[in-house]
């Protein structure tokens, strides 16, 4: 077997078999593959695709790339989540919270981001002190102490994955549906996770463009799950324009305190409520109920207070610092900029979640590349959003950097410039658009 | 502008624009785009293809990767050959004396083979002292000596192209006919030719393996011309099975030196005398003359042994030994091993190239690597051809090694079980292949 030979195979619209993937993921890890030939081989995926046995082939031998982490001394069913990413995405540190108040364990185990605002990680490490460098060694300790933990994923899981994802982003070869599903579910599965829920981002703003990519990635996971003996549920919901108004870091962890307060936007609290049900629905407390119910069930722990709470126990047990009234203090704070209002009366018919998510990058709220640092204060605050009326002279949205190290003001402008593409004011009534497209399940 | 913006283009369909392509070759040459994105860029292409300002764009800008080599000097239409390759394709060796014995300069510059047996400079490096490292600044003078010259390709020519050949033989990106035509055709613009001809080989033996295919390049060669200012010729030529009866280094020579002395058989002179007359037909010579006079005057060459005495002149100019009745001295002979004889009645229905090609190679004649060194001995005589009437314990053929370091018995056994493969016995009566397919042209 040699890896020209697996290259002309699927360039030819072959299909590979087990032990051939095998040999790739292994001589991907262990660098005896030469990168040239890995993104040869990369492009002819992205050309011919790979069916379902292929797809699942491959996620499981890059799951065990490296080790495989073992959560089976936590009881009950560990239930993770994932999404595709979108601009802001603030639904982790709602949605874990409320499930963990179930006395659900939960373990996320997340990646930095490398889209317009920062990952999972970097936003909780918008607040001072919280860390996420968790050792698994003590995984047990901290689910003992508050139910819920939050790590960034370690050098040895799915190492393979790391390798094929940092070369796919430089190769062109980041948009094929079978490389994405086998890249996400391998990290799942490598995260030991019983059962998986997927929000799958779909518009402007994420990877998947249109519902039909979206349904499609759905069910290549779902069959990655049955063909792995695991759980998958996906919702997919609607990423034309940002989840919520607060776009950034610490603005994003500020709207995500405000709905865990009982309080903040039907947009975000709808695809957080879907998807805490379907978690639920994994485990025992979802048995025998229905949807709705345990929608109403989550809406109630973000009513009475212990989200909240629980949100406050993982800030503290991960090191983190809370201020008297239970919200946590933050490295920085958002410095305004610049405020932008309606030229003209009527209705919101554009609020591009790829023009917002690019301008908060252009901020400082995202990496441009690998090392660059986030400025944690730097983001977008939106007024209005598709459907909304419009009067001329109101407030559209703010702009902010951090007041550490803010970029310069030729970043600035051409944020600005972003943005002047990202809002359209229709005369007629324009409707606002459902968050959640859809949601199907292999339980 | 930016490799992966390239990539992302080529990937989805696009045109690349001249300044694009120049900015790749740029990137390739100086090496400062990695060679994985080079690999993806190429599978990208293999995909979607070149249309021919692409193609012709990228020819031009790789012909011009180094430096062009300047024929100025030497008066009179400097003709260029070029064949896609064959097996037993001995063409070179006594195409260019006949055309130098009519006063017309040849410079040829070539490739070693990475195929399955040697290339011409090998084959020419079968000679005692025949040296194929010339130095530009030597060309008018070798060129007054004996009017015809025969050099192995400079480092400095066309080294975008060198760079993408050796990648695209290790990343599955070689049969693309965009790719294929731009490399051929860099190197001839860089040789300094004012016009060429081109032996597109078609069948098992080829890179080409049906008339379509040979078509398409061609087409595509001649509208590179077209583009660049310089006439192209292309002859297709049947390799279904190899040319001739000879494969091997010092075998093919030694056929070579048959046609030369006005024997050999008819295939081969066929293939030689269309490429021939061609080549005259770009010349003052070919001027209002038929295909089949051209034909006719170059015959008379090999009959009236004015080619045969060239082909002395141009071994003795380039410091190769010769024999007292005119024939090369080679620097080993072929050893026989083994003769195997036709197990029944009947007509020989296939005697494919691919596998004889492949057995040679295993007997030691062609480069398994890149470093490998050639058994300039061995290789394999063969006794009948497609349509030839056969009697059961006949000679089929004869495999040779040389005697200086042989092949080990497992690649002989290797290469007798491929040999197995090549002929088939057919008990109806079979007519032997066209040698010629067809020949097109802008001039």
């Amino acid at each position: 077997m040699n890896m020209l030979e697996l290259i002309e195979k699927k360039r030819d619209g072959g299909v590979i078999s087990k032990e051939e993937i095998q040999f790739f993921v292994d001589g991907v890890t262990d660098k005896s593959i030469p990168d040239y030939q890995v993104s040869a081989f990369l492009m002819a995926v992205l050309w011919r695709g790979m069916n379902d046995e292929e797809t699942t082939d491959l996620t499981l031998a890059m799951a065990n790339s490296g080790s495989i982490c073992d959560l089976s001394d936590i009881p009950g069913v560990k239930v993770d989540k994932h999404s595709t990413g979108g601009v802001g995405d603030k639904v982790t540190p709602i949605l874990l919270p409320i499930v963990a108040s179930f006395g659900i364990p939960c373990v996320k185990l997340s990646g930095r981001g490398l889209g317009f605002t920062g990952g999972t990680i970097d936003k909780f490490e918008s607040i001072e002190g919280f860390c996420t460098s968790v050792d698994p060694s003590e995984f047990k300790s901290k689910i003992e102490n508050c139910g819920l933990l939050l790590g960034g994923q370690t050098a040895d899981l799915a190492p393979c994955d790391k390798y094929l994802y940092a070369l796919r982003d430089v190769t062109g070869t980041v948009p094929s549906i079978p490389l994405i599903a086998s890249s996400i579910m391998s990290k799942k599965i490598a995260g030991g996770s019983d059962a998986i829920v997927l929000d799958i981002t779909c518009g402007s703003g994420a990877f998947m463009k249109d519902i039909d990519s979206a349904r499609e990635l759905a069910r290549r996971m779902i069959s990655i799950g049955k063909l792995a003996g695991k759980p998958v549920s996906c919702v997919m919901s609607s990423m034309e324009q940002p989840l919520g108004i607060m776009v950034g870091n610490i603005l994003e962890m500020q709207e995500a305190v405000e709905v865990l307060r009982g309080r903040g936007r039907e947009d975000v609290k709808s695809v957080v409520l879907t998807m805490a049900a379907e978690m639920l629905k994994m485990t025992e407390v979802g048995k025998g109920k229905s949807e709705d119910e345990l929608k109403e069930l989550c809406n109630q722990k973000l009513q009475n207070g212990e989200a909240f709470e629980k949100f406050g126990e993982l800030v503290l047990s991960q090191g983190g610092m809370l201020q008297s009234d239970g919200s946590p203090v933050y490295v920085d704070r958002p410095f305004e900029v610049m405020t932008v209002h309606a030229k003209k009366d009527g209705y919101i018919s554009k609020c591009d979640a790829l023009a917002v998510g690019e301008a908060s990058c252009l901020l400082g709220a995202g990496r441009m590349e690998k090392d660059d640092v986030i400025d944690m204060g730097a983001g977008i605050r939106l007024y209005k959003k598709i459907g909304d009326k419009v009067s001329r002279g109101d407030e559209l949205y703010t702009m902010y950097t951090g007041t550490k190290a803010p970029v310069g003001e030729d970043r600035i402008d051409e944020a600005l410039y972003r943005m002047e593409d990202a809002y359209e004011i229709s005369d007629s009534a324009v409707s606002a658009p459902k968050e959640i497209l859809d949601v199907i399940s292999f339980k």
